[in-house]
C-alpha cells in the first residue's frame, strides 16, 4: 500500500506527521492525556525530564496543531485544563506502534 | 492495551522508540530503503533537504541501532550499498501509521 503511493508524496505525509510530534515530547504529553484531561502541575509531574517552560511551549505547539486543547473552568481560582482533541485522539495507532515497537528495539539492541 | 500498562514503563518504551528515530531523517532514509539496497547517493538524492554530511551521521546512528547494514562489495572500485535490516523492516507498522496520520494531519490542520 505505501509502496504504491508515490515516493515523494509519502515522504511528504511521513514529514508533516513527524513535524507534528517532534521533539518527543509531544507523544509523552499526549499519552499523559489518554487518561482524561489534566492540570498543567500533572502532565508535568507524569512526563518524566520535562522543564515548566518546555511543557508551556509544547501545549501551545500542540493548540495550534489542533492535538490539544485549552479549558478555563469558572471557578475561583480559575481552573486550568488541557483536553486531548479528537484530532489528537487519531494519534493514538501512531503512539500504539510506538509503544510496541519501541518494547522490541529494547529487547533488541538496548537489550535490557 | 496501551492503558493496562504501567504509564511510566510505557513511556519508557516510546521514549526509546522517538530516540531511535529522532531528527525526523531516520524514518525518512528507512523509507528510501523500502524499496530495496541503495547507494550514499541515492538515499541522498532520495531524502530531498538532507546534507550528506547529516546523511553520512544518520547513517553512522542507524548502524549502530541495528536498523541498517552497510555493505562493501569487492568490485573495483568497491561497491558501497546500505540495507535495511530485519529489525529496520519491523518499523514499517510506525511508518505506515504516520505516513496515514500525516495524510490525515495536512487534511484537518494545514489545510492543503
Amino acid at each position: 500500500m505505501l509502496l504504491e503511493e508515490d515516493c515523494s508524496k509519502a515522504m511528504l505525509s511521513i514529514k508533516d506527521a513527524l513535524e507534528a510530534v517532534e521533539g518527543r515530547w509531544t507523544l509523552l504529553i499526549l499519552y499523559s492525556l489518554c487518561s482524561g484531561p489534566k492540570r498543567f502541575k500533572e502532565i508535568a509531574r507524569e512526563v518524566n525530564g520535562i522543564t515548566d517552560k518546555t511543557l508551556s511551549a509544547e501545549l501551545k505547539k500542540m493548540q495550534a496543531n489542533k492535538l490539544v486543547k485549552r479549558d478555563v473552568h469558572d471557578t475561583f481560582p480559575p481552573k486550568i485544563e488541557y483536553t486531548m482533541t479528537a484530532h489528537g485522539m487519531s494519534l493514538k495507532k501512531v503512539l500504539y506502534e510506538l509503544w510496541s515497537w519501541g518494547l522490541l528495539h529494547r529487547r533488541e539492541v538496548i537489550g535490557k
